[in-house]
């Protein structure tokens, strides 16, 4: 390699010029510089021809010394804003030590490399040549399967440099597959398209060390009132990838809907599924939960009881006020439906549901859901009434929080049972039963964590993290996605409107609700509860806003949205060209012509006119 | 034909049970009864399996005069419960005296066909034989190609009845092309798919008498703030096409991007496009304005001006404050630009652009913008205020409307030279210019019609009513279907929120806006502005509440949203069948449960318990 910059710079502008007259009709007209720190729009001409450069390219590293990655990095960042071109066909993985997780890797690998091509309009123009590149993953050998859980150590040091030969090199090394992959992830945040030059490019020189701020960092979804396709599902776990979100909650029932395959007890899905079309089969749960793994997350189940029972528990004589009309009086939305904490046989059935998931999901942590009991339900019972009376019970409040606290009990000894007396951490929803004086007495803080539905600055918030109890954040007033629709029993718009923006998503700081006790706090999730949502709209509703939870979970920044914004457009294009059909943020214009659309946008051409040109190194040969 | 309705239900069941055996792993579980006017839901059984029916089939006849018709028709409504399976195989068109518009028809029957193969799940298991159907168009021969104006009649007679043969016959009467394709979407919407017989299914007999009661039913797609693929727009055709919407209103270009292509100017789409993938060709409007002639819409461009321009209008000096910054001074939303009155060249780039519009669309009704323009636009150019004092006027409001009105009057003038001297009438947005004095001043009332966007209780829409103008309504606190995201240049949420609900749509009655000049309102439309929708949002935008706008419209009820709510479930998931991403109202359970899920929802098993047993007519052989 003896020829100089200068040299290389005039060949690659003769070569560029002829390049543009031989795609004159689809050619370019826009290109980019970057100018005071911003990217700013430029016409092409044959003078700024071999200076200008894609947007993807020059956001990498123009006024910002994160570049585009997106969640931000929380340790060292060094980008260099040398670019190489990469040959595609010539990109090889190394794995140490993961000889007996080869098909895992192999996996990864597949996706990584989907991951560059969804970047490229049309392989068929890609420029030819390019350097060679290794992505050499660093960690020791694992049992197998890898499985996230809550001691995982999810960090990674990413470095890329050029070795003698002008092989790029990538090496990752982190201490087990969940943080080696994140690295990855991150990796290939650094490739990009440049449309000028037809090229795959790489940032030449980087290192960056990186690890989450929170460990739980998850998106629920909700199976029952809409059912979504497997398709779907994988979509939404292709998108929390690309952002290293690392838990899929999964609601798969409700009073609604029971789209699960029990294997003992097939009668809950054949008379509880929408219809034998919208069942997750033990095939597609197997293969959810391993579309998961390969990218990083846990899919964790939740069985919500006992209220959010319904379809499927039909003739078994176990459950209270199904479908009892007027709803209102029973519920808090149609069709009403709880379990009988009376009836022996049902926790039969519960131990075979709890079974399934045991075996299906291999769960770390388990969700039992707890949410919205109503007393009125279970009183409206002649035998539940008369079972309490036997007991010597009353029928107040507290006499059914007492039900409530034997169904807890009973309910979670089968989940032991399924769980071969290994002690799973138990998740349950805020709820009566998570406040005074029943938390103390049927709720064990070194059982149980609580996920906080109920809005940050609720002064219960606090009362449960005093008691020790982990926490996982789900405050509804920033984290359900699925406010500011229409009502659905009624006119104007449903309960928790209005529609939650990605930017009070994105400062919605734990640390502010936890106050003095964030070391208690697990994480966070945003939920989509579907009553509104099906398959057709899963991807507006969680995407950009669930990477913004993503960024605030992985990186908990200092700063609020307005530093964020560009980044994020950028990044929601990222996702378009991952096939999620993601909201647009902004006019595209937004996007091509940074800082011009924020209200504060101040004129442009002021005091800093730096131009920072990027230098480009091809080599003359592939 | 000599078998009675009693050996032919026994026959019958014994068919049925032994297809029930044969299919048992993917069987239904469910099937409906109409009892008390409502479709319930059973489990099948031997017992019950004849007499069940499937959701689509229950709902057509059972409870409502009108089946699951949408929008309901507006004359005589005559159904039969007598379904006949129908040989999807054996189904022909004749129409009359349309030979020279062969082509036409055509796709019209592919499209027709297209729609009942997108309720059958699968064609491998649909049930053999049934009857034939003919479908008998009646309609005068007309002038090529079919034009849709404000004159046209688009009503039609829908008749279906059996013929000695055994023949299945609908025939539609109308007086034009229009109103005949209404009666083919009516008579889609009549037959069903069955999934317990695994038949496609058809009313038997039925009259229905049709006619719009608003002539202009529209939707308003802006293609500028973010582009829309071909694609996509048609899919949005498709979905108006299926609720007899009948005008598209592209608001193509804006300050933002210029993706259409002017044959005589190619630099404004060159450089005012996203990018060149992002061009709408000339063979792409041809497309779009054929797709909708076929589903009986016209494509109205509009081309807004003197505001909203910018992109693409570089390097001509005919226009004032593009991207000029803080935009908040000099427009209402980033990138600025207003075309410059004043200069002479900028018309003849208007008459080309206009020329390119009458070329491609054939307009009967043009759209000319005319809204959000800013003084301090204008009073920002120096060349401007230089030319006003040249001609003795001030720069005060006043003035500056004059300049409005000068720009107005010759850019009229160039559209009418390219209409050939046909004076098409022109569409304005509600703006300073529609405000006295000035409306008077500029805007013949016998040429101009007025597009209300301000709320449907601004006095100013009466002042335009009694003056004489006719109006198209589009009150964006009802029809704004962009309203209820999150802020874009800030944070909360965006200028018009909350999300408009179907409900809200539905109920937005056009007599109580316009009060005594009802006769003066031609119709309205919903709209899509696309700051922060893209083509990945679309459909869920617009579906289904653009199909409550279409009843609406078309039908204009006495009755409120409670009372269509059930049958627009159903009509959504007509949306769905035929590949429109259209948003959940509710969980399924929802649709499956017929009035189990309002608020008022009573309880069941009350007085009526009258069983409407379904007659099905299947010959026994095909």
């Amino acid at each position: 390699m003896k020829w100089t910059r200068t040299a290389l710079g005039v060949a690659l502008l003769l070569a560029l010029v002829s390049q543009m007259t031989a795609h004159s009709s689809d050619d370019l007209v826009y290109g980019y510089e970057c100018r005071s720190g911003f990217c700013q729009k430029v016409e092409l001409s044959e003078e700024n021809y071999a200076k200008a450069i894609s947007l993807p390219v020059c956001r990498l590293f123009c006024g910002s010394s994160i570049g585009t990655l997106w969640p931000k990095p929380t340790g060292t960042v060094r980008l260099d804003t040398l670019m190489r071109q990469v040959d595609i066909s010539f990109i090889d993985f190394n794995v140490n030590g993961t000889v007996r997780q080869q098909k895992l890797w192999r996996s990864v690998e597949n996706r990584f490399m989907d991951m560059l091509d969804a970047q490229i309009p049309d392989r068929k123009i890609l420029a030819r040549g390019g350097y060679r590149m290794s992505v050499n993953i660093n960690t020791p050998e694992e049992p197998t399967p890898a499985r996230l859980t809550l001691e995982t150590d999810e960090s990674y040091i990413l470095d890329i440099e050029t070795d003698a030969s002008g092989h790029v090199l990538a090496n990752i090394t982190a201490t087990n597959f969940f943080g080696a992959r994140h690295g990855l992830e991150t990796l290939a945040q650094l490739i990009v398209y440049d449309d000028i030059r037809r090229e795959v490019q790489v940032t030449a020189n980087a290192t960056i060390t990186d690890a989450p701020v929170y460990k739980w960092r998850g998106l629920l979804l909700d199976t029952s009132r809409n059912y979504y396709s497997v398709k779907s599902i994988k979509r939404t776990l292709e998108g929390m990838a690309m952002v290293k979100l690392n838990t899929f909650h999964w609601h798969i029932t409700d009073s609604h809907s029971f789209p699960l395959e029990v294997k003992k007890r097939p009668e809950l899905h054949k008379l509880g599924a929408y219809s034998q079309r919208q069942v997750y089969s033990r095939r597609d749960v197997a293969e959810v939960v391993e579309y998961g793994r390969v990218r990083g997350i846990r899919v964790m189940p939740e069985f919500d009881a006992p209220a959010h029972v319904g379809e499927g528990w039909q003739h078994k004589n176990m459950t209270a006020c199904f479908n009892a009309q007027p709803w209102k009086s029973f519920c808090v939305e149609p069709p009403c439906g709880q379990l009988d904490p009376t009836v022996n046989e049902m926790y039969d059935v519960l131990e075979d549901i709890y079974g399934t998931m045991f075996d299906q999901f291999n769960p770390d942590v388990f969700h039992m859901g707890g949410d919205e009991v109503s007393t009125s339900c279970w009183n409206s019972s002649q035998p539940i009434q008369k079972w309490m009376k036997k007991q010597g019970w009353g029928l107040e409040t507290a006499d059914f929080m007492r039900l409530w606290g034997h169904f807890q009990t009973e309910a979670l000894g089968r989940v032991d049972k399924v769980a071969n007396g290994t002690h799973t951490p138990i998740i349950l929803w805020t709820s009566g039963l998570t406040e005074e004086p029943f938390i103390d007495e049927y709720l064990n803080p070194e059982r149980y964590i609580i996920q906080i539905w109920t809005t940050g600055v609720d002064p219960k918030v606090k009362k449960i993290l005093k008691r020790g109890y982990k926490i996982i954040v789900s405050n509804y007033d920033a984290l359900y996605l699925d406010c500011g629709g229409a009502g659905w029993v009624t006119d104007g718009n449903n309960w928790c409107s209005p529609y939650i923006g990605w930017q009070k998503v994105y400062d919605n700081s734990l640390k502010s609700i936890a106050g003095d006790y964030e070391h208690h706090v697990l994480g966070a999730e945003g939920a989509i509860w579907s009553e509104q949502i099906d398959e057709h709209t899963l991807d507006n509703r969680f995407w950009p806003r669930a990477s913004a939870l993503a960024e605030r979970l992985w990186s908990n920044p200092a700063e609020g949205w307005r530093q964020a914004e560009s980044r994020l457009l950028l990044h929601r294009q990222r996702l378009v060209d991952n096939g999620l059909g993601a909201e647009a943020m902004q006019p595209q214009w937004c996007l091509q012509n940074e800082h011009e659309c924020p209200i504060d946008a101040c004129s442009r051409g002021g005091g800093r006119l730096g131009l920072i040109v990027l230098l480009l190194l091809t080599p003359l040969s592939a």
